[in-house]
């Protein structure tokens, strides 16, 4: 995956969160290439992404970070238990990926349906050829999270 | 989601196990519509669909039915902590939702890279305007499966 990609993702990011949820992340280290097998936090936001491309982006956090995310996003305070917690997190995930889409314009990359899964000991895998490229950032108080991507010029 | 969308994943699904992995799935009980938080197996691949449409399609099973299936495709034993296991199932999952594309071409349907995730009490959701449509299938020896469908056209 080429770098350019990687800094539209981060700005849609930091946008997103500050226009939408009123709190501003940051980066929070290194960029790395994960490739075999890698763990990933409790919530995971998976958003394929295709046309010019063939990739997917995944925003991942912690359940205790998600649900003050999502309930500073919809105004009101939600569950662990809560579709909304996955609804909302996979609502901010398409926000993302559509705003990191417009400024990769000449990619006409096109979003599928986010899809959230919850649960515990989380891994994912990368190829050699194609890792994923994980963008580590945090909230001010709320906690860490991942921006990870791949995605290929077909 | 249309219910004549239904079919060519089945149809793929059986297609694809049948020539790539020498075993013939059958359907497991009435397909049904989920939304809400509701469970999947440990094994969950997702594979984002766009195009004339934006969905994704799933395919879960358990890690004990996914070492067999996987094995049988790679023709070599794949342990539960192998990359393998989950590449190859994301293969599987390619190799489906590009078949079923195929049927369903009139859609336009492009394929995003596939995702698998394993885990413990994984949890998705879906939202009632626009549920999952869930297929129980099952191999004949190996246990069952789902196919997971979510498609709106656009």
């Amino acid at each position: 995956m080429k770098s350019e990609y990687v800094n539209p993702f981060v700005e849609a990011t930091v946008e997103t969160y500050d226009t939408m949820v009123g709190v501003r992340p940051q980066r929070d280290g290194k960029l790395c290439r994960k490739a075999g097998i890698f763990a990933a936090y409790d919530l995971v936001g998976v958003l394929g992404l295709s046309g010019k491309v063939c990739g997917a982006v995944i925003m991942t956090t912690s359940v205790e970070t998600g649900m003050k995310v999502v309930s500073s996003f919809l105004g009101e305070e939600v569950e662990a238990t809560s579709p909304d917690l996955l609804d909302g997190f996979g609502e901010l995930l398409n926000i993302v990926a559509g705003s990191a889409a417009a400024k990769l314009n000449g990619l006409n990359i096109k979003l599928a349906l986010p899809t959230v899964i919850m649960g515990k000991e989380q891994r994912l895998t990368g190829k050699e050829n194609s890792p994923w490229i994980v963008i580590p950032m945090a909230f001010p108080e709320w906690g860490k999270f991942n921006i990870e991507i791949s995605m290929e010029e077909k």
